[in-house]
């Protein structure tokens, strides 16, 4: 008999009349009187396929099956102009099981589930559509970001995640036993993009970074990506916020041309940004929010979340922008590094990009000299042995630079309109969950326990 | 005055006669009675810089300038060849310093320091030609697989780092303090890329992985880049070859197309490959290791790096190949999930691919049964319980499937014929360092000091 190379289900439409072989897993068995139909799903979509009782016997959902036959059209009235394979089938001649599934726990195309069980069963969850789709968006939004990067001209790293201090951040960080001595999971590649960007003039990097929030919110997860850039040789601070939004744009054009499939299963609709996305001082947004709602936050040093959300909802009616750059962070609110603002030392030449109420970039400009540097790490109560290697870079000739991070799961959360940000990470790690719940797999430590809280 | 843009260094060859800003480091000051000339080194190269003792007084190497003047032709006799800009130089007419530096520690320029300091110093020493060299090829090996990938249809996912137990190897885990419970961080994205492949049929990462090598080798560092790929729906793991092949083909291309300024300065030739790479069983390898050095490794359950070298060298006498894939490893020897070669039990089918004498790929086919690979957990002396996330993929119907990964680093040092695997990391991470040498930054622990060897 002669071999038959296996097709994708997509590529199905050009061989009606054909004999074919397809493959892939089982979905939504139908069963009326003498004929079998169920979709076989791969890579590329549904097919339907047609069979009879005899030879799809066995069949469940989520087998895994090849399957030889002839490609037909559909009856005018079984046409599913929803589907891309809509105006065919396949008639099942040979089948072959090439795994077998257990029962399903849940419907899995109809799939109504709470958060935990979702990610209880997440190997399994990830095979219903809505929920590949986020991550289709996911790996959509990282592969723009890099493009543009190397359009810009940038040199793209891999920053290292184990790291020899608390350096930069301070309380959430997790301790990692690191031979006979202390090391840390990254909280940022800050320092490391410096130092990159010194040696390549503009470097990025997509890492992960971690962070041991203390408490459990929608914004939050222990491990996410960040996708960072650094610029040297920038003439202003504003070049930073310029290409950040080159980025930005760039990544919601590249979901509109990639994923309308995606956009569509999950209802959801790209932000409006306007011809430029509107800057603004952190303080005006305040005496904004104030005049808007009587809620005076003027004294506070960082935006609350709902004010986050009231001056999205300012940019959206005043522009039509739903995106809004917040800037001049008082210092300090912001790390060692940042830039302080000339005209006011008490604020700093650094921005967050808010989107739909929630900051999805962070940014600034960068202390360069060398003396005013290690100044601040002595001020903001650190040691400079502990940065010693770091400010190798501004000790032997730093130009004027700075950078920013996007967070690639709050992306994904802003743009489709997800509620957690679990849902935007594939295996989201948090205090009560690393795959499974850490309650259900291991007993809390002893010594940890006693003392209630963690460290 | 009006404002002028800066230009990068390469870009002054088309602008003899005029006038132009450029940016950047200086590097070998030379003074020659009244006339001062130095390199200014931007991302795009080198400009010979002429100033005079007036303007150039201060400037020493490593400042950081923003000069505007003149571009010239050189006089004849001054022609630099081995320079893209070597019949040009610039003029100083105007010179800003943007960075002051101080006197460096050792000539940056003819980098002649031990492994150590080269480390110690890394900020300053990744500004050296030949050092930025390697991680030009690095950027260039990671972005060609990522290119592959794509072009064969894989879905790119981000692996978590942060696993919940010392799942697949064993020993040489680091230990992270989790909240209240113990985690590790992962020695391979094995079974999550298997979990994306029952999603995608297709997928890979690149991602960081880490192992507690509780020794200093030149091969080993504690946290590397992995290039990692799963592959469903194959009809033998013959393909799984095929693949890693096409994935080794077109790395080495891409730095032949992308990288000749870097192979010069490193004095580096890609490997030769034969038509196609060979392919020979272990316990082969093992007889002709034995006759050609009459070292009797014959019932050794893995290569020694002396029969790794061994065995490359007859690959390439042989077959004028600088690689070798060698399979069928013992199945003790190989983790619970890889095939067992229906033919004989003990083996298994999968591979490695050696390269120079070192193995820079491993791969193979997995398990895809459910029952079977429960078992194989319960035999290698896992328990299921620790697996069960994992086993939901199997459960619930794959397809005959494997994959392979990528070493990145080990790659690079190959392909480079360098000595340590440190020099193609850009912050190596072993027993001793995290950027610093750990004994100059922390005392050890006490606890662990005590006992002497780690846990």
């Amino acid at each position: 008999m002669e071999y038959m190379e296996r097709i994708l289900n997509i590529e199905t439409k050009k061989e009606v009349g054909k004999k074919v072989k397809v493959a892939g897993w089982v979905s939504s068995r139908r069963d009326h009187g003498g004929i079998v139909f169920f979709d076989l799903r791969d890579r590329s979509g549904i097919l339907q396929i047609v069979s009879t009782p005899d030879i799809a016997k066995e069949i469940k959902d989520e087998y895994v099956l090849e399957i030889e036959g002839e490609i037909k059209k559909r009856p005018a009235e079984m046409i599913n102009p929803e589907l891309e394979t809509g105006k065919i089938e396949l008639k099942a001649e040979k089948l072959k099981i090439l795994a077998r599934a257990e029962a399903l726990p849940f419907d899995l195309r109809d799939l109504k589930v709470s958060l935990p069980v979702l990610f209880d069963f997440r190997p399994l969850t990830l095979r219903n559509e809505k929920i590949k789709a986020i991550f289709k968006i996911q790996e959509t939004v990282i592969f723009s970001f890099r493009k543009t990067m190397k359009e810009l001209g940038f040199f793209e790293f891999e920053s290292p995640t184990i790291v020899p201090t608390t350096a930069e951040g301070g309380a959430e960080v997790f301790h990692i036993d690191y031979y006979n001595y202390d090391a840390y999971l990254t909280q940022s590649p800050q320092l490391y993009k410096q130092i990159l960007a010194s040696v390549f003039e503009r470097a990025f990097t997509v890492t992960h970074v971690y962070r041991a929030e203390p408490s459990i919110t929608t914004r939050h997860i222990s491990e996410y990506i960040s996708l960072d850039a650094e610029i040297c040789f920038i003439d202003s601070w504003q070049e930073l916020m310029d290409t950040c939004e080159t980025v930005i744009r760039n990544i919601f054009a590249e979901i509109e041309k990639n994923n309308q499939k995606e956009l569509k299963i999950l209802e959801a609709k790209i932000p409006k940004l306007s011809q430029k996305i509107p800057r603004m001082k952190m303080r005006e947004a305040q005496e904004i929010i104030f005049k808007r709602t009587a809620r005076d936050n003027r004294k506070e040093i960082d935006l609350e979340p709902e004010d986050e959300k009231e001056i999205c909802q300012f940019a959206k009616e005043k522009y039509n922008s739903e995106l809004i750059f917040i800037t001049h962070y008082p210092t300090k609110k912001r790390p060692f590094y940042t830039f302080p603002d000339p005209e006011d030392e008490d604020y700093t030449l650094s921005f967050d990009l808010l989107c739909r109420g929630l900051e999805i970039v962070t940014g600034g400009q960068r202390i360069n000299e060398y003396k005013k540097l290690t100044e601040n790490i002595e001020k903001w109560g650190n040691k400079i042995k502990d940065f010693e290697f770091y400010l190798q870079t501004f000790k032997y000739g730093m130009p004027p630079e700075g950078g920013f991070a996007l967070g690639a799961e709050r992306i994904v959360k802003q743009v489709l309109g997800l509620e957690n940000i679990r849902e935007a990470s594939l295996f989201p790690r948090d205090m009560e969950r690393i795959d499974q719940r850490l309650s259900l797999l291991q007993p809390k430590k002893r010594g940890k326990n006693k003392k209630g809280a963690k460290k």
